[in-house]
């Protein structure tokens, strides 16, 4: 029989996401599974509990990383905080806002969504007019947009809806461990992150929080949440340190790497971490300015965790990601939607953001061009 | 800053799951993350699926591994199954049938959930009067419940459910890789399993099949599916070959962890892996027998892999499990509900379902019985 991975190559992972993952993290990960209800490992569930506490910014008891991808937090966050019939604004200006009205949409909201032009910002003031003109039960927002590497407002958004009283629910997959989030200070209400992203953890664990309100929401609702998998009444009890009971079982070796990962951003130090995005942020900046590369997004709204690039139109950008992956293995993104062919997505994530990997991928770019003139 | 993964000890885990990983698992599941849109990672994907098919025995084209563990597949399978209103006839004699009616009952699921003693298997004759009795849309049971130990006839109720229409959910997440999975010789339109029994994976996928005539049913659903995570119509295309859609980022490296698992019992061979199971299953029959212990359930309907051994009225149970893990090091399982302090249950699952291991295990029980003597 032959075995495929094998063949598998050791690939730069410098796209929208899954990153490079640091060895310490595979190491942690391949170590040896032990119960779901070891005493050992629910030491290691309150540690992890504590830790996202501290990278999320917030004091919620109710901090987990939930048994699915990014996607699935997009769904928990929903599908506990919509009851049928609750109005629900989603600002969107990109995929994974789009996404989001499609989730609630399936549970019932009567959603809103507004949008701003991919690769700009929501903007605060439509915002404001929008909560004036309209009474809503949720708002949701992107922290870090990944189809087009735009940082939205998040914080000054979180104002305006704490005045209206509505929850507010933030989508931080591609910011978490990259750039700050502060739960608690946005005045979220519930937030939810991914692990492949700037964590450098494989894909497959969603951190999440809610705020105390949120939980009491979730707790008063008249009928269960319609969703077993991801009711957090149920969750917090299985993550609730010696009184747990037993609900699914963890994905075990996941949390291992999670621990591992978050530990290395800890060790670090996450301000030193904060730092070293920006520096690579500013090399890739000036290396492909240095021969006529643009980006999407203005300076100020840009993530230096994900760098839409402008594909100049006499380059071939499918011709160009191709030629990185086969030829250099380096993984670039494609654009989404209205950006497909005319953007490239850099990922500066975790253990790869770094000024050397950010000046490596430029000057491989700026090798490739002649190959992949139109 | 203290890495507590340093100090996790190297557990036998011989009880209910997660069971014992085989090295060649973790080498490959520790292998270099690569882009879920790779061309190579395609080809695994698609490999997956064709061993999954092999391994559950089915021709159904959708068979894929959901990114969750054993419990989103039961989600999976109610969520795009139920239509509101719908009439759900749940078989239970253990607490996976207790859950399903959970999961059914909060997607507007009417459900009559019937009962049969825990450790006895639900009765076929009882399952015909049902079915004449009363109409139903979906009819689940448990092929090996893992609360009891106890296999369910689920070809012969399968038969009878085929003669009424219903559709038929079939929870396989203690048999796939222990015992043979049937799927399309069962007529079961829907089947779940989990990576963490006798597949020998770590926990966090959810193996599962749907017959066409489920989709067809899934996709001429008047209302989108309310979950986006688990929406079949867009993971069939998320994993459909070359046409494929984005969906999620799918756990990459648990993906490579499940295919080196599969792949180690295709190399084995599934019938030499079945036989291993029951073999590792007399062993320990013999072995806890000579001295006096007894099991709860009926030796035809006894499930190799997951053994409920009745805990003497003068041993104390919980002190036995912990002797066991804490001087050990192997992890057992205890009692569930009205079973919990009566029983233990010893899983003999995938990589530890061996003669000598099922030995070693009795042997160490029985040297510790005085000590835990009340």
């Amino acid at each position: 029989m032959q075995n495929k991975l094998e063949s598998l190559k050791n690939i730069l992972l410098m796209g929208a996401g899954p990153s490079s993952v640091a060895p310490s993290t595979y190491y942690a990960m391949s170590r040896s599974t032990i119960g779901h209800l070891d005493p050992s490992f629910i030491s290691l569930m309150d540690e992890i509990k504590e830790d996202l506490r501290y990278l999320m910014g917030t004091k919620n008891e109710v901090t987990v990383p939930l048994s699915g991808t990014g996607s699935a937090g997009m769904e928990a966050s929903f599908v506990n905080m919509v009851v049928p019939g609750m109005k629900v604004l989603v600002l969107e200006n990109g995929v994974f806002g789009n996404r989001m009205a499609d989730v609630a949409e399936r549970l019932g909201a009567v959603v809103n969504k507004v949008e701003w032009q991919w690769g700009t910002p929501v903007c605060v003031e439509d915002v404001k007019a929008l909560l004036q003109k309209d009474k809503y039960d949720i708002v949701s927002v992107v922290h870090a947009e990944t189809s087009t590497g735009v940082r939205n407002p998040v914080k000054e958004i979180g104002e305006l809806v704490a005045e209206t009283g509505a929850y507010y629910i933030v989508d931080t997959v591609t910011s978490l461990g990259g750039i700050p989030v502060e739960v608690d200070n946005w005045k979220a209400d519930v937030c939810y992150s991914g692990s492949q992203k700037c964590l450098s953890c494989p894909p497959g664990l969603s951190p999440i929080t809610f705020s105390n309100r949120a939980m009491e929401h979730i707790l008063s609702r008249e009928k269960k949440v319609p969703n077993w998998y991801l009711d957090m009444t149920l969750l917090t009890k299985y993550w609730g340190g010696s009184k747990r009971t037993y609900h699914h079982t963890a994905p075990i070796n996941m949390l291992y790497a999670l621990y591992q990962a978050i530990f290395n951003i800890m060790d670090e130090g996450v301000d030193n971490v904060y730092a070293r995005h920006v520096a690579a942020h500013n090399t890739l900046v000036t290396e492909l300015e240095s021969f006529g590369m643009e980006f999407l997004v203005d300076k100020e709204y840009r993530l230096p965790e994900l760098n839409a690039v402008i594909v100049p139109s006499d380059i071939d950008e499918a011709a160009l990601r191709n030629i990185l992956l086969n030829k250099y293995n380096i993984e670039v993104s494609s654009g989404l939607g209205p950006l497909s062919g005319k953007i490239i997505r850099i990922g500066l994530m975790g253990y790869n953001a770094t000024p050397e990997k950010a000046k490596y991928v430029a000057d491989t770019i700026k090798e490739c061009m002649d190959e992949v003139k139109k």
